[in-house]
C-alpha cells in the first residue's frame, strides 16, 4: 500500500502544491478541515499588512483612491470575488465579513422578511451546533420557529410554513453531503428559500449555487480555504435578492455612504449591505493568502484529488483496519473531503495517532475524524495513517492515553 | 510655544512611551482616535503567532489543557480581564468579542428582553452612526423604537417607555463628554437601563463604570487601545445582570459546552455567553499587545497626559490660529482626548497638515478633528500643529488642495 502510495503521490498534478504551505514533513495534517495549514506566503504578507500598512502609512491605508494604497476598505468585496468561482457565484454575490454564526442570523433573518407569514426555519438535528443556535437567537425574538426533521423527511417536512430551509452541504461529523440541486428544487417548489453552509465544502467539493438556483449560502474562511485560525467567513446573496434583501446587523460599514456619517441607515446597493461593524483587517488579510493560493490552483483539481485521497483512505481502511465502521457514506458523490469512523474509544485512537504525529480529530462522543485537504494531503500520509492506526490497534498503546480533552475548533 | 513645549516633553513621565510605538519621528500623530499606532512588540508577537502558533502547532493552538498551549480559546476572557481596570470593571465583566456594532445588538437586544413593556431605546442624534443604525436593525424587527433628543433634553425624555439610554461617552466629532455619573443614575430612577459606548475613551479618559453603576458598555480595541485596524471589541456586563442576560446572536462560542456539539443552546454561565462564532485569532494576538502596552503604562498617567496635551493645544491654538472656531468644550472635565475646529475648508486645511506628516483627520461637513493618544503624541507634536496651522493659512497653499476624498475609519 505505501508503494502504490507513492505511485500515486508521483503522479499527483499537484504534487508541488505541499511545498506552499509550512507543514513538516513528517507530519500527516487529517485537520484542514478544522484549522487549514499556513501557507508559505502568509508570514510575508501579514508582516507587510502589520510593519507598513499598519505601522507607516496608518489610517491612510484605508484608502485606495489613487489605486497605491492598501485599500483595506475594499478587502471584504475583493476577497468575496476571489471566493466566488469556487462556488459557482458571480461576481458581486460573495462578500467577507463577521463569522459563519453572524451571517448565519444576518441571512434567516433576511429570508423570514421575504416570506412574510411563514415562520418556520427547517434543518436537521446533528447540524453543526452554531446554526441551529442562531436560530434559536431568532427563536428568543419571536421571530423565527425552529424545526428540525431527519434527512430522510427533509422534503417532507417542507410545507407552506417554511420560510427557510437551512442545511450544511456537508457535514461535519459525518461528511454525508446533501444533493444541493434536488434539496434546493424541493424548497423553492414549497415557496421556500435556502440557505446552504458550505463550511465543509468551499475549496474540496463541488459546489455551483447559480446552478441550483440557492438563494443564500455561508462559508468558513479558517479550513480549506487556509485564512488562518478564526478566519473571518463569507457569505453568498444571489444577485435576484439584493435588491430587496433587509437584514437586522445594520452596521455602518453596511450603509450606501458610511463616511456621510448620517442619522438613518441607507443600505448599501447590493451584497456590502451585508457588511455591518468595521472588519479585522489583520485575520482578513491573512485569508486573501489562503484564497489566492487556493483560486490559483482551480477548484477542478482540488475537488478530483480531495476525492481521490478520501477514496484510496477508505478502501485502504476498510482493508486493513476493518473493526472500525465507517459512518462516512462509501459513495463519494454523497460524500465531501472527509471520512469518520466509529469506536469506542476514538478520543484516545485520535491521541494516540497525534503522539506519532498523524494528526486528525475527535468528535464527540465516538467519532474518529479525517479531512482530506487535497492541496497538501499525500497519498503516502493516507498510507501512514491506515498502518499506524492498525499498529497502535495492535499494541495497544493507545489504552494509555489519558489526559484531558478541551476540544477544538471544528 | 515650541520651547515651552520641549520643557513638558523633557518633564514628562511618558516620555519614554513614544519608543515603544512605531512612530517616524518627523510625524505628529493626531488620529490615534481613528486607528492607533503600532505597538514595537506587535510584529514579533503577530508573527509568532502566525509561525508557530498556527504553522507549527496548528489546531493544538486551540488548547491550553497543561498550561503550555497557546489558549486561543481563552483570549476573549483573557484579554477582557486586562481591558477591565482600564474602564473600572471586575474581572469576569469584560470580555473581547466581534465588532463594536455586533456587540451594541446583543447588548441592546439584552436591555430590551430585560425590560418587557417598554421599546424605547434613547439616544442622540448625531451619534457615532453605527450606534444609531444597530437600533434601526432592531426596529425593523419591530423589537425596539429609536428615539433621539438632544443633549439638553435626554433627562426629560426619559419616561417609563424607556427600556434603555444608549450614549457614546466621548462623542466622535466634537469630543463632548457626558457626565455619566449623571445620566446612569437618571436613566435608572425612570427604570431604564444604560449602555455606554466607550469607544473614543477607553485609555484616554477616566471611566469608573461600577462606581457609576452602569449596566452595559461596549468599547473599540482599534483606537486608544492600539489593537490594530479593525481590531475586534469588547463588551461589559454588570456582574447584576449576567445571569438573566439573554443575547439572540447565540452562537457556538456562547454556549455553556461547545464542544458537546448538541442540538439546543444553553448560555454559557457569565459574560461568555455573548460570544457568538470562531474568534479572529490573528487580529486579537496584536489586540492583546496594544492592551497589554496601554495596561503597563496605567490608566492615570493616561489620563493626566491625555488632558495636559489638549489643553496645551486648546490654548495655544486659541491664541495662534483664533479664526478657527473650537467645537470641543473648553472646559476638560466635559471634553474627551481630542479637540475639533470648524472651517469651511476643514478637509483641505487637514490635506495640507498631511502633507507635512501632521496626521489628523476630516470629518463631514466642516470639522478638523485632532486626536490626542497620550502614550505616544508629544508636546512638540502639538506645537507644531498650531504653528504649521497658521502657516498653511497664512500660505495658502491649502487652496490648492483637490484630490478626493473616501473617507476613513473613525
Amino acid at each position: 500500500m505505501r508503494k502504490e502510495a507513492a505511485r500515486l503521490d508521483a503522479s499527483d498534478t499537484l504534487r508541488e502544491c505541499r511545498a506552499l504551505f509550512e507543514i513538516a514533513d513528517d507530519v500527516a495534517y487529517f485537520d484542514g478541515n478544522s484549522l487549514g495549514a499556513l501557507p508559505k506566503a502568509a508570514p510575508a504578507r501579514i508582516a507587510e499588512v502589520v510593519q507598513s500598512e499598519w505601522g507607516q502609512r496608518l489610517i491612510s491605508s484605508w484608502n485606495d483612491a489613487d489605486g497605491e494604497g492598501a485599500g483595506w476598505i475594499d478587502l471584504p468585496q475583493r476577497i468575496g470575488a476571489k471566493i466566488a468561482p469556487l462556488i459557482g457565484a458571480r461576481r458581486g454575490e460573495v462578500i467577507v465579513a463577521d463569522s459563519v454564526s453572524i451571517n448565519l442570523f444576518k441571512l434567516i433573518s433576511a429570508a423570514l422578511a421575504m416570506r412574510p407569514g411563514r415562520k418556520v426555519v427547517l434543518s436537521e438535528p446533528g447540524n453543526f451546533p452554531t446554526d441551529l443556535y442562531m436560530v434559536e437567537g431568532l427563536e428568543m425574538q419571536d421571530l423565527a420557529e425552529r424545526c428540525l426533521a431527519e434527512r430522510a423527511d427533509i422534503e417532507a417536512a417542507l410545507d407552506d410554513n417554511v420560510a427557510l430551509l437551512m442545511l450544511t452541504h456537508v457535514h461535519y461529523k459525518t461528511g454525508e453531503m446533501f444533493d444541493m440541486a434536488r434539496l434546493t428544487k424541493a424548497a423553492h417548489d414549497a415557496g421556500a428559500l435556502v440557505l446552504w453552509d458550505l463550511s465543509h465544502s468551499v475549496g474540496a467539493v463541488p459546489v455551483d449555487l447559480n446552478a441550483v438556483g440557492a438563494d443564500f449560502a455561508v462559508g468558513c474562511g479558517y479550513k480549506y480555504l487556509n485564512g488562518g485560525p478564526g478566519a473571518p467567513a463569507f457569505a453568498f446573496v444571489a444577485e435576484r435578492h439584493q435588491q430587496a434583501l433587509k437584514q437586522p446587523l445594520s452596521g455602518w460599514m453596511g450603509h450606501a455612504r458610511p463616511f456621510d456619517f448620517t442619522d438613518d441607515y441607507e443600505p448599501a446597493p447590493g451584497i456590502d449591505r451585508l457588511l455591518c461593524g468595521t472588519p479585522q483587517i489583520l485575520s482578513m488579510s491573512a485569508l486573501e493568502v489562503g484564497v489566492d493560493l487556493m483560486a490559483g490552483i482551480g477548484v477542478d483539481a482540488l475537488v478530483a484529488k480531495s476525492r481521490a485521497l478520501s477514496e484510496f483512505t477508505r478502501e485502504a481502511m476498510a482493508q486493513v483496519v476493518p473493526e472500525l465502521e465507517c459512518v462516512s457514506p462509501a459513495d463519494p458523490e454523497t460524500r465531501g473531503s472527509q471520512l469518520s469512523w466509529r469506536h469506542a474509544d476514538a478520543y484516545a485512537l485520535c491521541q494516540a495517532l497525534i503522539a506519532r504525529r498523524i494528526i486528525g480529530d475527535f468528535r464527540a462522543p465516538d467519532v474518529l475524524r479525517m479531512g482530506f485537504a487535497p492541496a497538501y494531503v499525500r497519498y503516502v500520509d493516507c498510507a501512514r495513517l491506515v498502518t499506524e492506526l492498525r499498529d497502535i490497534l495492535d499494541s495497544g498503546e493507545w489504552r494509555k492515553v489519558e489526559y484531558a480533552q478541551r476540544g477544538a475548533v471544528t
